[in-house]
């Protein structure tokens, strides 16, 4: 391989380089910054959510042997580098996030990361007893299960249903930006995008997954069962004085208990399907429903 | 960086991981076992996947040279590599799975697992033969195909239906849960949910796919087409006396030969759709369809 | 692990391993050429989508620390890496696609690809400055987007477009092959599938985007807005005497400046969606629509 | 890189490999055997090493963090793994040494290894405490030593003796070839050559060490001190009928306590070196030395 | 590989760990802290070595591709991170050595390790002109070597040098422990043993090297060559009160300037060896050489 | 970590790459070029010392599974990459150096390189041939030795004769100073410096090996036998007009066969060891001795 053209070559490159470096080219894609800090790492939010799983789910997410004869060691270990990446990706969400902080606060902000990470894992037996009724959920949900292991092992719901609650828990401490990542990486592995502004209740499952979608605003009681490429999302945004959507409206639908939404059914805005109620594939949604009803497109 | 409060800390943690690992808290997220076995391993089977794939279609998904001077060596190590890496996944779907084996059983359980895997090497030349088929379908189907190279290359169907198509085989030789994790693989990486308990004809391809679904008992015969957000599903569970689905009850369609399924569609419960039908997209089919039907929604 | 009978699993290996590297098995799916060259590698092409990645939106998809003291230095090292990837392969493009250069060609492959490499560094700045424009546009778009930051951190829409608009420079600049991987690499990522032939403008986006088909010959004008399953599709394809589809043809929707798509709406054909119109949920269009319509499915 | 001659590269390669292949070719230098067992994996001895270093001196060889919340944790994976691999390395021992096993035995051979390693595993604390008077007589040996911390991670010795010390455990439980290859490794690491038969007592340390050779039955008591290039070996090997060297015989000095050797002494020879003895640097010494001498070489 | 008696092995393995992380077994080889830092790091510091090697030899020692386009971009990046590690090693480095620090400075410590990580970095084109004579200065004492490219290439004076070179001046910078380890670690790799703390001057080289030691306070002028096996060592240690050896005694010899000493030559105590004197291979030697001597060991 | 003082860091980093990257400070250390080439790389060549390694003795210095089912697929992958990569670095070696080849040659190097490998591949069988009689030489020289595999993992001499085994063959090909690099890998991992141009004889061992030099022009016959520390080197080296040692004169000693060499025994010289010679330990040899000649050192 004897490229020719060196000069030329390396001109082009210096001319693209210095055109990609100037601060005019960077004003929308490239954070400034004047202090020094880490921007937050997807690769490190994998590997916290990896140990995450690991940690809920015992043996079946990791690369380690399954049966451990001490399983303490083992949930210990991965706790411990859970904490210790999680307070790093917390100051870097606050130190990339340009609101919510004074500089006073930003002073101890290490101080202030280690007590959210540490109230996190103090989260996570709950947020294993949660996950286990999830578990539950998909099982008895699905003639095609043989055994909860199953589910764990294979059922995408499950690995975005650990993203989620994880990412929901870390928002409510308080963390900006780093929830989202965290559920888009469970997007962009099962099709599922639930964002973690969303409520969502126990027993919950999702059938198949791809194409879902659970708004931020949106509200999930307890045993509601979706299938692939549901929306839960808003119909219409009210737009602010310069004609952008304006934020923080609450926007996405509310799902009483024990409902059922069939495939690809879209329920759009901030109206309420009500308790049992089942709604039918390919349906569009845009007005209250009241408990109990039954909901069907005409199939031919 | 200097977190303070190490005592407080250690404490929490310390506790979390006395929760994490309480017996209470793992009956339905823990597989406890008596024996001392391995757990199916989720890295192992991708490898699996992977080394399947550099074996059926040489050269294409390799991290190895393309044009090798002997191309029996390359394969005969991936073989080798494969069989052996199958027979530890088998043995691990086996004791992981609480049915079907005896203690007798259990006891030569890896000469039945060489066993198998053996059997599942002398099938990958039909295997390819079939692949082969699939191959030809998605260029033949799709305008901006230029080659069959590209097909492998780039077409995520060829990657859905070599982990189906793996799955299926293993299926049918008795193993357990290991082909549901191997087409899971598939779905998370094309969006395509096929199940390895459906039964897939040759000649068989998706466009696009992202959304597909097909499920455990469905059965399609040769020269299908489908597109993206199809599902083949089921229309309604028979409960058991728990009120729980019913499990091993045929409920997902029969596609019949030379029919076209357009993007979105649902085709749902045990109907049949005849030889040589077009289902348009968008459509919601729930009863049988007699052969050479086209049913299309009505578009704007 | 005893596993017996070595001498018969041996010998069914070597039978496998006979039959698969048989050439009457791999007319459809062995690549074979008289002379030496290296196949596309998905992973290289991988590694240059990560490297594209890192010098558009600096910091944000890197492994690398975040505030580089002096940004220039990485964003040198991974342009000139970029560079030298790309050479290669181009050259494995060219060399598999059997189509589009004579023996004499080929002899200049080396230098060729590099002019092309290095017209593909330089057009960098200006891919930068149009993936401006869709950070802009998603971040207008969606009430519950934060910052900026947030959208090049979490939005698949924007790893969607780095990979389309890298692909789609390297077919303007005649590489065959090499830009559908690239954008199936970012399909499989986000289950957005767009054909790297499409033409799309400035300020382009898609909310949460799975399921999205935009098929290879649509043409998308400025500050278009899709949500996730819409299809830009084709409806038919013209047969030619072999009853194949023929290739080339102009087949998928023209979509006029300032048109939104609500979700999993197909638009299929190649009819042209009038500026500033709004496409409802699930609508299926397979005629024109005239500027400033709003088309929208009957919700319940 | 358009490398021609194909061809006659291939036929090149493939009588190479035949040859390189043949049986004949392989008597010396390729194992053969009926069964199937794995050779034993000087990867994976380097990896016991590593474990064995970090479980006895935690947080110096470790590439984790260093002051754990819970050290317990720590210890206890590492010590878990180090019995796994332990056990798998045993097995490869005893089956490629083609001695000390009859049939019967190795019929049972993996739990004997299992009670090995367990065993091996039970003194480990035995073995940190000898190796912690190594650290205090290095440290007081040395001017130039600052803290035993200091000893710990950069003193050669150190490592010598952790591996020495291992593997004249392993000895002792009966375990063949494995014991060497762990001193070798040592060897290569420090230039200091101990053979795990060696018996080595209590504060023993050497200077710098670089060809340093102590052979396989050497005695060596307390509080003994050598420095780089010292050889404690053998001076003339009895000859059996074969006239090769008979193998078993005493052959290597006794060093009594309270011992130094000087750089690039020679010791050969079954001869004692009486307690508190001081051997000079460069001497060559083939008689015994009686209590309390010095024996110095002229300098100039 | 079904291991049995589960129970006894984990009730073995947990004892063990008890013993090994009760704190009265880890009080020599265990560093307790109240504070909460990291150890210095092996591998990091193997790191640094080999970014110091790069920017120092660039194009010899990289792993990356040898003629850059632009040699600035990489230099610039690798002199980075090398600053960045630095940092924390420093930092380690003060941490774990229990003095030379109060309290008060510890508070500004990371201020203190940027101050001489980025002093560090000022010294590197001075340590390059060094060991460009050192270079050059193997080149021309070995007939043998072919061209400057060929030293650097393999001659292990060179690797040995950058580290001592490197060590010295963090030493020079006031960091403890660390050039220790430095050093060390090209021992390991060349057999070279040099303390950092020994003065040495420019075009110094070492044939071969194996074996060779250079003591804490040595002192080495210019155009001095060694060969394998030479010891510049320490003859006694003055006690103090407790019997232990005084530290920070010079006790090493001066090798004036344009001195040879042939192999295994040891040369020891605080002793000068004149200008331009030849030391022949295996001489011992315990007291001044006047300059020009000549000093033979009588060959046979 | 709050690092301050970003900008004056910043100047000292962006001022310290300036200088390193100064043309006039690479005079010496940077090699620069003309054309477009790969340096040659360590790290690839300790590949192709690996490669080599375990293609003549398979099975162990592999990390793959020892037994095949079938040796030939796996030494066939070796061999092959073994070739590919060799080429590179012949080519790499040629470039480098800038000696041997005229600017017509340069033309046809990669084709030189091919042949030149190839030609390597095909003298393999004859190294391994050579290098059974160095495992059965070790195997009968030691005591301890239990077994011609016990040789093959733990004796460092072989490590360093397959290492000169390959630099002597690639010399005699005419390759620059890739041979050297792949024995000072020898060098670095055994304490065992020789040089690829000695020419050594079959049944040859060296016993422990640390600080072993065998110079340039040394020659050694069969069965012969070194120990630890034994210099084989040159006496002094006419000087050139300028000073500076001659190039390729004859300096080294030759060792006829049959002779014993003991340990820290230093031969100087183009002296002649006559055939069946035994030469003690730590003597200093600087003239012709006669063959059965027992010259020793007198033992204290």
């Amino acid at each position: 391989m004897e490229i020719k053209n060196n000069k030329e070559r390396k001109k082009a490159i210096d001319e693209a380089v210095a055109k990609l470096t100037d601060p005019s080219g960077l004003e929308t894609v490239g954070f400034q910054s004047e202090t020094d800090f880490s921007m937050p790492s997807v690769i490190t939010l994998r590997r916290i959510v990896n140990l995450s799983r690991s940690v809920l789910f015992p043996g079946y997410y990791e690369d380690k042997p399954a049966n451990p004869y001490n399983i303490t060691y083992h949930v210990g270990v991965a706790v411990e580098e859970l904490h210790k990446l999680l307070v790093g990706q917390v100051v870097a969400g606050f130190n990339f996030s340009e609101e919510g902080m004074s500089e006073d606060e930003k002073v101890d902000l290490w101080d202030k990361a280690d007590a959210i990470a540490t109230g996190f894992i103090a989260k996570l037996p709950e947020l294993r007893a949660v996950l286990s009724t999830d578990v539950v959920a998909a099982y008895n949900g699905d003639p095609a299960a043989k055994s909860y292991g199953e589910v764990i092992f294979c059922y995408p719901v499950l690995k975005a249903l650990v993203n989620y609650r994880v990412a929901h828990e870390l928002l409510k401490l308080g963390v900006p930006l780093i929830p989202r990542i965290i559920t888009e990486l469970a997007h962009s592995e099962t099709g599922i995008d639930i964002h973690p502004g969303a409520v969502i209740g126990k027993y919950f499952t999702i059938d198949h997954g791809t194409g879902v979608v659970i708004g931020e605003t949106a509200v999930i009681g307890d045993n509601v069962k979706l299938y692939q490429g549901v929306t839960l999302g808003a119909k219409s945004f009210p737009l602010d004085d310069d004609g952008n959507p304006m934020k923080g409206i609450m926007r996405h639908p509310v799902i009483e208990d024990d409902v059922i939404v069939y495939s690809n059914a879209s329920i759009l805005g901030r109206i309420t399907i009500g308790r049992g109620s089942v709604i039918g594939g390919n349906v569009w949604i845009v007005n209250d429903v009241p408990p109990g009803s039954k909901i069907f497109h005409d199939g031919k």
